[in-house]
């Protein structure tokens, strides 16, 4: 069986796997990340990791492609990362692509990881069928992924899809990027828990939340201001997701990530909140989904890159 | 030689034109429309003048089809106008194209005007040879429309470009539309000509202005803050420019509509601000330029979307 090796880098390890074409995972492993190491030191270990995994397939099994998920820009042409990769800085200008494709003799490609999100979900998850939509990746940061006309819409140099870098206030608090009132600053991990920080502070509340997973914890446990601070985020992912309706006329919006494990206490406020933010005849029917790929989504995303590229 | 019929509906009257493939205007007239009449008293006399402009053409030219552009929201399948035709009501469910089809013989098909506009960018202006923008009209409302991957971006409904109404401040002045804080409450025509107006009562200037057109003419004479309002107008365009590009990673911002015609008063500033809301790396090399059609704008856009569905 014809297989391709996905590979979805993170911070701290790669996610590492054998997919075939229709989405079924053959075997997977962990390799553990120096994000401060060189390259050489970082892209090794996953070499030898999918060859390992290569190795240990029954013939006639063959690995015919590598997709790769990262973090940051990726040049669409050159397959390097331009920038937005400072958790593993040894990467920049680099071609995680070219480099295991290289290694392993078979052709590569590496994309965004919130692009490839949307890769998998059009190819294995919530996306099938549908000709447009937007994937959200919502954890410590805010990814986005777009699929037009029923292909990845990559844009003029593969860097689309920024939707937690849209200013949804330009008094807003400033973000790393340099604006201010990115979606990020409201709707991330991160910002849910400041906001229940805040308003626990405020009201002299002892701090029980250490992160934004017990924020989630808190809400899940009906506590009301852990509740109000998913709401604002809700309210605010409306926000960008109806100006990206209104933009793009699209026919659903997909939310994943981590914090998307909050399921319906982000996405019932997000919800409740679109029609403010929104035309109505745009965003009816345009339905408001959990992501159907889990924990798999990275390494199905970078395997549904390779296969799309593949072609059929 | 081929020609298709474009009709440019307005809320007084409908500009008619015969076009060729280039984009040439081989006849032209403008028809006077009783916004409030029925659909027949309003299409009839449109007919009759594209009629006439045909009978008066030199063998062997011949009209090969009909496109028509027209506010509001055009379903893509039926050609159908769902909504956003305040202006016209008695239009409002009933399909231009279809009816000027039948009555003319040839294929038809309508747009929304800022969709036409994109199209003639694309065929005709300042987008020829790109394969992905936007153009944003800015007038009396402010529309836009989209080509992605070379094409036209008409959504998944027909309903797409609607870059005026992305929020910008969720506590923003309320829209027309319900929601607060679009685009169009900071940089249309009478968005201008109201900011003007507060910032020209609060410092009790006598006021010589009674229109956009008049603060326009100030600004061009560097009153100051006539020249403060078009500066306001551009931050605004910037910020949501900046969130389409780090959204679709497009080439070039195209901006057009009587408002546009002032220039660089509105250019500067928006694309001075332009870098505090988009990545440089996604805004790099991407133009922001005035529209190159001018008054044909309207007329080129509807013919172009009729040569466009007519194919090669």
């Amino acid at each position: 069986m014809d297989l391709v090796a996905g590979v979805d880098f993170g911070g701290t390890s790669a996610k590492i796997g054998l997919v075939d074409r229709a989405g079924g995972v053959h075997a997977r492993d962990r390799v553990a990340i120096d994000a401060r190491a060189g390259h050489e030191a970082i892209l090794g270990p996953v070499i030898d990791g999918l060859r390992r995994l290569a190795a240990a397939r029954p013939r006639p099994d063959r690995v015919v492609g590598v997709g790769v998920g990262t973090p940051g820009f990726i040049d669409r042409d050159s397959g390097t990362i331009a920038g937005g990769c400072e958790n593993i800085p040894s990467l920049l200008g680099r071609s995680p692509g070219g480099i295991l494709g290289a290694a392993l003799g078979v052709p590569a490609w590496a994309d965004n990881d919130a692009t490839c999100a949307a890769a998998a979900e059009l190819a294995y998850g919530a996306g099938r069928g549908l000709q447009s939509f937007i994937v959200v990746t919502v954890g410590t940061g805010i990814g986005g992924g777009l699929v037009l006309g029923g292909k990845v819409w990559r844009g003029a140099r593969g860097f689309a899809g920024e939707i937690g870098h849209i200013s949804l206030d330009p008094g807003g608090p400033w973000c790393p990027c340099g604006g201010r009132g990115c979606l990020e600053q409201y709707a991330s991990g991160p910002a849910i828990f400041r906001a229940w920080q805040d308003m626990a502070g405020r009201r002299g509340v002892s701090t029980p939340a250490r992160s934004p997973v017990d924020v989630a914890e808190l809400a899940r446990a009906a506590d009301p201001l852990a509740l109000a601070a998913f709401a604002g985020a809700g309210r605010a992912l409306a926000q960008a997701l109806g100006g990206v309706i209104n933009l793009l006329n699209i026919e659903a919006c997909i939310i994943g990530g981590g914090v998307a494990g909050a399921g319906e206490i982000l996405l019932g406020p997000l919800r409740r909140s679109l029609p403010d933010h929104a035309f109505a005849l745009a965003a009816a029917g345009v339905p408001v989904v959990a992501a159907g790929l889990g924990n798999e989504a990275g390494l199905l995303g970078a395997a549904a890159l390779a296969w799309e590229r593949l072609g059929s």
